[in-house]
């Protein structure tokens, strides 16, 4: 299959089980957030999964690869995004089980049903946007701020997509961690599953990752702690394994 | 001055600045939280303090020996606590600085002006009360369940007693961090300081300590973890500062 790769981007190997992707040279890159938050999410056997902003599609694609789930849908307000991402799609001959939809989700029930996703997942935007600093048109601008959507968009239409008892993964700042319980709580979607993601031990979280049921039950499990670097300077055994490389690692 | 101790009581000596405690033998007993949250609220000079729930007393008590508050009022629904920890204000000769109030947190207009205090803490009783299993008339389960009052009725009074950006601390388990965080955001005291507390490294928190401003801005700050035991299983110089034994201890 002969996919076409533009000058200004790059096709990068996951090294894992093989999948590549592709991105934009001075685009929007993926981070270990993604990485993390498609190992996160809780996705069954047969799952239908939904990722909102699916960006270059790295968590559909991820998802793809190391699940069962039946479909993945990703959905992106960005056009050239879309185009991209379907074609990483391609490459992976993953066609089949990854759907990729070029819209709002501010407007959601144009394209889905309600309560028709087992999981639905979001690296949302960190950001919040007060307008003026960043450039609204800039791709990347647009990954990092709340500018087309806000963190209440994302929980809002997860909640209603969400089969009753399905799964909302999402990765965030621990400096918005009380907006996430807010808005999850706000939407009937119970928090259960707190991970702080430490850049190394003792050094502060840098990220969260929260999981919860839509109509759960009130309880909160605080798991361990992620740590990303050992003392040594090298990524710890969890990472490796996450990545693909460690010991349980598939390559 | 001769202060009285029954037979069915303890006198504790608090381990700093010579400060004691009186306290039931097979009553409800003060554990780490208190003292954790003692440590944790940010009292200013001449502040005036109000502790939800004083209990035996040992909050009001440990906050007039660290810090320079003006005034701690003990707000206590147990006329036997209420009259056991007058008697520990009086050993300790506090009785200036703090005052112990028999009365209802839910009826906390008819004892309290609203804004009349800096600094609100609470060590509440952790667990929701679903009837049947505790003896509501029990004096340590009374302590332990929401029999008599609410998290809901804790943080609502709190927030109508503090002063415009006063600070509202409270102790609390993990698995309720999503009620707690949910009814600050309610009633307008933002969480802005997160500090779980872990028996050990590597072991899950087991104590969550939460502070917040009322009308403060969304921003939190997740702080290092406090571990309570070193991999020697001895206290850690934090948690030995603490209880005023350490190297900076006073005693």
């Amino acid at each position: 299959m002969k996919v076409e790769i533009y000058q200004d981007e790059t096709l990068d190997d996951l090294q894992y089980k093989g999948l590549k992707l592709i991105q934009k040279k001075d685009g929007f890159r993926f981070g270990m957030d993604a990485v993390l938050l498609a190992n996160f999410a809780d996705v069954g056997d047969d799952a239908s999964v939904l990722d909102i902003g699916s960006g270059t599609g790295i968590i559909p694609i991820l998802i793809a690869g190391k699940t069962k789930a039946r479909t993945i849908t990703g959905l992106e307000i960005q056009p050239d995004m879309v185009e991209m991402s379907l074609r990483s799609v391609e490459m992976n001959e993953l066609g089949e089980r990854i759907n990729i939809i070029n819209g709002d989700i501010r407007c959601w029930s144009e394209y889905f049903k309600p309560s028709s996703f087992d999981v639905v997942v979001s690296n949302p935007p960190y950001m919040n946007w007060g307008g003026g600093i960043v450039n609204p048109l800039d791709s990347k601008a647009v990954a990092r701020h709340e500018i087309l959507c806000t963190l209440e968009d994302v929980i809002g239409a997860a909640a209603r997509l969400l089969i009753p008892g399905g799964q909302f993964a999402m990765v965030h700042r621990p400096e918005r961690l009380v907006d996430v319980i807010w808005l999850m709580r706000k939407y009937n979607i119970e928090p259960k599953y707190l991970r702080f993601v430490h850049p190394s031990f003792r050094k502060k979280p840098n990220l969260v990752l929260i999981k919860g049921n839509r109509g759960g039950k009130p309880y909160l499990k605080i798991m361990d702690p992620l740590y990303v670097y050992d003392q040594n300077g090298q990524y710890t055994d969890e990472i490796k394994r996450i990545y693909g490389k460690g010991e349980n690692g598939v390559e």
